[in-house]
Order: structure tokens, then sequence, then C-alpha cells
């Protein structure tokens, strides 16, 4: 009975979770203005349930009885997984004093308001108390969770469970190896027509073609929805209500499209979890406390990544979609060739900007970022120098001199909040996203799929080797049963060398 | 420290349902279809949750505490009447056996198929087991609740305290004794031109004309939005997120602007609650427990009437706005009168369908309703003998020979979801809105901003005299202050037949 009354918490746990989640889509895509008080409340309350029911003396009752249930259990058994799962997520939460998580939303509430007025005025003088709490509280954090060599790979645990400062330093280093060349060789080359994407496009026309994109590489609109918000999200309320946003700019209509693409790989990832595991613990980040099916912040970029990139930049995508891109857009694209789109959505061209930057320059932002921050823990970059140490790592990657903080170190949210720890899956997801496309395209029913539209055989190798697991097998465990290795940048390197190789005549 | 820390967890409480409702709206206006099932268990879960937070060990040790803190406060402060309205629910939700509830719930769940199934098929002898099973769970109920007098009494005790079968004997004679001859006249006069309202009305057209009226007598968009459902409904979530709805049909425009204008009505209440009752025990139904600032059903349906009826169906109404309509309509509207848009608006006409039904004849619905629930519950009536009941009040009250289930006893989908007790409400809202427009109207500030398309006055005076005031007093306690005496219909039944003579030359 231990197991089953666990199980019946942790899918109280699970709906908890997703309830909160409901509440943020609402607030960021329905709620009018007048809302936002009182929501922050109800989520607040929510959070503080959900966290008390999920160590509660009860459930840890539960939980003992049913680690005594599977004891004999054959390992790596669902039950036996599950219930260690439950176990680990608890003894991480009573680890974290209930003040330290308490000090750390009050200065996430506080701190939004400062980050906002600061990057508006360009000041990182104003920011930087802020951050240097943030900094103090997360090394705070980092040492009640515990860590074996650096206090930032606590705070990565969270995210990426597995990743440390150890294990990112050979991947950077391969990655800045690899790419660093192409970015400059690239730089002194002829960028390809571009004014096209600069047209008036209708934001009503952007919606349906950017749906209509994001159903052809499979999302399952019974089971989802697209809405329009400033930045473009996918949230889960388990696999069957798996929503997806982007956002429209009515003179630039790739940022919608390929929104909507990267989000709808978020949502192919959730609406693809085996059905057996709804309100369960692989269906639920006990850890982050967050209700979501992807195994890792890392793993769920490598499908986004995957269906935009690979599959949506790609020249065999726009040599059999784009007639009906010129369906949707007929005067805007009347004077324009398959290649010539496809080359326009694939221009690189370096930036401040990490949210703007371009498939082959955006991992410089992350790493830039994952060090400082890794800098910033372990007290070797100061709060007062991080500027400095921003704008020349831009311009040692990127050749880039950053004119101001707000085009620099203010530039994303967040650090705002509170938060510390989550940039590096963001490359992880890319190496991961070549990785497994590497292997896909092997399959040759699955290479002829993508050369004639048809996306469905890729799609179900991602359901099989990754989406129907859920949080069932780590990142790592399921990169070695779908491809035979660990992370492994080779075959992503691989890609952008090719790939722009090839658009630039390096 | 009592006192704080019971509001503290009635704060909770209130986010709770709170987020049930925002569950509820999202389900009914956005949710895509795949997502019922697990939208189902989140809600189930948060209403185990709030029941046991409400009910608690801690929340009543609180409660106590709270007691002893303001035992020597005045009869009547704030703190003295929180406390007891939380009281009175803790012992109302502990008379109820865990066991029925969830009898019920279980019932609920299973009869609305059944019910959906027999109404298509219009057989009554389908749902008939499970009204049966209905009826015996509230009965149960009735007597877990316990009552004085008659054990319908204790089911509407949940949606409008303090009416009884022996009040409602007499405001219901006297509203037939009233309104039939009426009904009776006007059978034999000529019907208005009706033509106009059934053009074609594009739903876009209908959406910015139905916010616009909504707006015009003060919803307030800061806090709201108006969508799109096939019931229209309102419901709020805290005084500044109150959100309406209405249904579109492009062939008949007067479903969409009177619906936007009885929930804008139900709206304003809400809007217009006191901000310091926000997430307190004023601004939640502790009993339904359902997350609400209005102090009955009765008294809400009182706010939407009053501004669906008294206001938006008034000659003045089209006389000030009118020239608005054909704005938003010129080709539907270019050969109507303001004159014959407000005739239109007031045809009656004897039908079948309670939620099709004029303004006329609505409460003979109602209150056969209510008659047949009463003495379904005290057994006077049996189920197997509903139709034939039901089919001869029909005949009696509106002369129509009802001609099949699906258009009589099943029209209703409450009964379905097991739920008795809640029709006479409609008919104490248009009571109780004639009785306070009749006051209001006496100010001659309010009657000369109705005569000039000047509502605030009139919100104003609902705002000072109901709204603000949330839950705080009992509804004839506010009618008292209000308008110096109890419920009484006079100032109704004087409005409709000084309307409806006017209109049909009675």
């Amino acid at each position: 009975m231990g197991y089953a009354q666990l199980m019946e918490a942790m899918g109280q746990v699970n709906d908890l979770l997703n309830t909160q989640s409901i509440l943020n889509w609402d607030a960021r895509t329905m709620m009018p203005e007048g809302g936002h008080e009182t929501r922050g409340k109800q989520l607040a309350t929510l959070s503080v349930l959900t966290r008390d029911l999920l160590v509660s003396a009860e459930t840890r009752r539960r939980l003992d009885a049913a680690e005594a249930e599977v004891a004999n259990f054959a390992d790596g058994s669902v039950e036996k997984v599950m219930v260690a799962q439950v176990r680990e997520a608890i003894d991480y939460h009573l680890a974290i004093p209930a003040d330290l998580t308490r000090r750390r939303a009050e200065l996430g509430s506080l701190g939004h308001a400062v980050w906002a007025k600061a990057r508006a005025e360009s000041d990182f003088k104003q920011f930087a108390p802020i951050l240097e709490q943030t900094v103090a509280l997360n090394r705070e954090m980092a040492e009640a969770i515990g860590y074996s060599e650096h206090p930032y790979d606590a705070l990565m645990y969270r995210f990426e469970p597995g990743e440390t400062v150890a294990t990112l330093k050979p991947l950077f280093n391969r990655l800045r190896e690899g790419l660093q060349p192409l970015v400059k060789a690239i730089g002194e080359k002829q960028q390809p027509r571009f004014d096209f994407l600069e047209r008036h496009y209708p934001v009503e026309k952007q919606h349906a073609f950017a749906l209509a994109m994001a159903q052809k590489v499979g999302y399952d609109l019974h089971r989802g929805r697209l809405d329009t918000t400033l930045h473009p999200f996918e949230v889960s309320f388990t696999r069957n209500d798996v929503r997806i946003t982007t956002r429209f700019n009515p003179n630039y209509m790739a940022a919608s499209l390929f929104g909507a693409l990267h989000e709808a790989g978020h949502g192919l990832y959730e609406q693809g979890v085996d059905p057996a595991y709804t309100r369960t613990p692989f269906a639920t980040d006990l850890v982050g406390l967050y209700a979501v099916g992807g195994v890792s912040f890392g793993a769920h970029e490598s499908q986004s990544r995957l269906w935009e990139n690979h599959v949506g930049r790609s020249r065999e995508f726009w040599q059999v979609n784009f007639a009906e891109a010129q369906n949707f857009y007929p005067e805007q694209l009347a004077d324009v060739t398959a290649e010539e789109f496809f080359r326009a959505v694939n221009r690189c061209k370096p930036g401040f900007i990490r949210v703007e930057a371009d498939e082959l320059t955006y991992d410089f932002h992350v790493m830039l970022r994952t060090d400082i921050e890794a800098a910033l823990i372990d007290g070797s970059l100061a709060v007062k120098d991080l500027p400095e140490a921003w704008n020349a790592k831009i311009k040692e990657y990127l050749g880039l001199d950053v004119p101001n903080d707000a085009q620099g170190v203010l530039q994303d949210v967040h650090w705002s909040s509170g938060q510390i720890g989550t940039f590096c899956n963001y490359t992880i997801g890319n190496v991961m996203a070549g990785q497994l496309f590497e292997t896909a395209k092997q399959d040759g029913n699955i290479a002829d799929g993508l050369a004639r539209g048809d996306y469905e055989p890729l799609r179900l190798f991602m359901v099989e080797n990754i989406h129907q697991h859920g949080r069932r097998y780590g990142r790592d465990e399921l990169l070695i049963k779908a491809t035979g290795r660990r992370l492994d940048p080779e075959p992503y390197i691989a890609h952008l060398t090719s790939k722009y190789s090839e658009l630039y005549g390096l």
C-alpha cells in the first residue's frame, strides 16, 4: 500500500504544480493588468502548499513504506526509480532552510523592478547591490545543497543534473576551438539578401503560418494552442494540454515562425511522454518543483533547437515548404526563391543580445554567462568587476565593443529573479540536438522523410528515444541509449562547420 | 495573534478558491479538448486541499484563539463578523460527512453524461434513476446540515441564506397573482417588429459592440476581459481580475449584447467590493467554497438583472445609445428606429426554455423549478411523476403544451451535477433588482444620469449600497439599509406592469 499511497500524493503534487503553470500561463497571456498583485499571492500560496505536501510527515511516512515495499524489486524498475526520485527530491528540499527559500523569494520579487529600472537607464551600479545579495544567497544555497568540487555544481543540479564546472570546461573549450574560426571567417564575407524578411507581414497571417508549420512537424492542436506573448515559451499541464506562444513583429516574419517552431519542439517533447507517466514523478520535476515531462532543461532545449534549427532552418525544409510560405504571403515573397529564403533565415551576424543571436554565435553568449556565474559564485570575480569582464569576453568571442550596460550585462532577466545556474542548458541542448540529429539521419526512412517533407519518422525517433521516457532516465542515459555515447560536441560542430562553410563559401 | 493568523489562513483559502475559478475559466474558454481529464483531477485535488485547510485542526486552533481575541469587540465589528462567518462555515462543513461529499461528487461526474444522452434522445426515463439518487443524496445532505421546517431550506442555505420554503410561498403567490394576467393579456396582442435582430451581424462586430456597452455601464477592462463561451458567465479572481463571457450568434445580435450586459452587471458587483476585503471571508463564500464578493446568489443576480433589464432594456437607454448601435451596424440597423429597437428587445413570448425566456415570463420557469425541487425533497412528488407535473405547470403558467422531455424537464444542466436548491435566486434577483432600482431612481442625479446616458451615478449607488460591502452584511440587511425594507416584490411587479402595459397597450 505504501507505493500506491505515495503515488497518490505525487499525483496531488503534480496537480498543484500544473495548477501553478496554468496560473503563470494565464498571467502571461490572458490576465488583465489589474490581476498581478493577487495572482502573485495565489502563486505564493500554491507554492508553499506544494512544498509542504511534498516534504510532509505523511508523505515521508508513505515514502518509507514505499521504499520497504519496493526494496526487492529489480534495480531500474519503474517503481524503484520513482521511489528513489522522490527520496532524492525530499532530501534536496529538506536540506534548504525555509528561511533561505523565503529570503530568496523576497529578493527575487524585489529584484525585478530594480533590474528593470537599471536596464532602462543602462546603469549597472543600480543593480549591483541586488546582484551582490543574489550571489551571496546562491552561495548559501549551494552550501546547503552540497557539492563535491565547485559550489556552482550545486546550483546547476536543479536544471541540469550531473553537469558540473569540471564537465563543462572541456566541452566549452572544444566548442570555442571549433566555432570561433567560423565566426571570424564569416565576418569578412558578404551577407545574403535579407530585405524580404522585413516586409510587412500581417500578424494574423503570421499566426496562421506559424501554426501551420508547427502542426507540420507534428504539434497536436487537440492537445495544444498557440498564443501571443512578448517572450515565446512552452508550458504543459500534462501531456494532453501543452501550450506554446510566440511573438509577432509585423515587420519581421522570422521571429514568429522560428519562435513557434522552437516552442513546438518543446511541445512535442511534452506531448510525447508516455501516458502512463501522467501525474507521476516521471512527469514532475520534484527538485525544481515544476510539472514537466522533460528530463533536464538541456534535454528540453535539444528538442526545441532540433526542430527550430536542424529541421526548420535546413535547405531541405524550405525546398519542400517554401511554396506554402508563398501561398500565405504571395506578395511579400513574390520575388524570392526557396534558396534565398533558406539563406536569409540562416544569416550569421554577431550581436550583443543573446535572444537575438543566430545559430552559430548563440553558444558564445551562453558560455560567457556560465563562466561568469561560476566565477561569481566561487568568488574569483567580484560583482563590481562584472561589466568589464563581460565586455572583454564579448570582444574576445565576437569582436564587438559593448556600447552600454543595457546591451551588455543587464540584458537578461534571470539574475533579477534570484536565479543562478540555468544558462548552460542552452548550449547543452544545442550539442545534444546535433548528436541526436546525426544519429536519426542515419536511418534512411527518416532522411527520406525530411527530404519529402514528412517529419513523422523523425518525430517518432524522438518519441521512441527521448519523449516517451519522461524523467525516467537521466539525460546521459538517454543519449547513450539513443546514440551509443554520452554528450559529444563533435556532431554539432560538424553540422555548423558544414552548414556555414557552404553558406558563406568559407 | 489569533485573529491575524486566522486571516492569514483565510487568505490562503481564498487563494485556493480563486485558483479553482481560474482553472474553471480556462477550461471553459481556452483549454484544448485534450486537457479535460487531467483538469478534472487538478480541480479535485485543489478542492480536497481547500476543504482540508479550512477545517484543519490548525485553522480551528486559530479560530478558537481569534474568538477569544475578539470576544470583547463591538457586535457587528468587522473582526467579530469575520470570525463568526468562519465558525459558521466550519460547522457547516464538519456537519457533512466526507463520505456523503464523495458520493455526491461521484454521482455528479457520472450524471452529466447520462443527462446529456437522455436530453439528446428526449427520454426522461434514462435520467430518472440518476435523479432518484440525486434526490436521495440531497435529502441526506439536508438532514446532515439541519433545518427547522423544511428539508429544502437546508439546501437553499448554501445559495440564498435565510430563504426558506415558508418565505418563498407568499413571494411566489404574489408574483403569480401580479404577473399572470399580463402574460395572458399579451398573448392576444400584436407583436412588435423583430426582423432586424435576426439579420447578419458579424461576430467580431458583436464582440466590439457588446464590450462597448459593458464599458459604458462601468465595467473596467483594466480589471476584466470578455471572452466567448456557449453559456455566458462571470467569474472573479479577486476584485482586480473579473472576467465575463458571452455567446455569439451571427444571426441574432441580442444574445451577445444582453448576455454581456448581464454578465457585466455581475462583474460590476465583484469589481466594486472594498479592496480591504480582498482575500478575506468578506470576499469568500466559505460555505459554498467559492471565491466571490457577492453576498448571495440572489443578490448577485439582482446586479446582473438590473443592468441587463432595468437599464439595458429601457427606452431611455436606447434613446441615448441607439446611434452608437447604428455606428457599429450601419447596414443592419439602417431602417430601424430607436423605438423599434427598444420594442424588439422587449418582445414577450412565452416559450418552453428558461434560458431563452423574456423578462416577463422568466420567473414562471423559476417558480416551477423551485416548487418541484422542494416537492421532490420532501417526498410529495415522486421522480417518476416529474414530467407530468412539469408539463402541467407550464400549461398553467404559460398556456403551452410541452412537446417532449428535451424541451421540458430535461432542459437544465443543474440536476445532472447533483445540485438541488439553486433556482430561487434568479427570481430573488429580479425582485431585488426592482426594489433597488425603484429606490435609486428617486435620486434626481441618478435619474438624470440615466436620461442622458451617464450610468456612473447609478453604479455608484450600487457600489455604496451593495458592492463595497462584499459579504459583510446579509442580503436583507443590505436591502434594509438601501431601501428601508426587506425583500418586497411590489416595485418589481409595478415595473413589469407599467412596462408591458405600455409596450403592448394592455
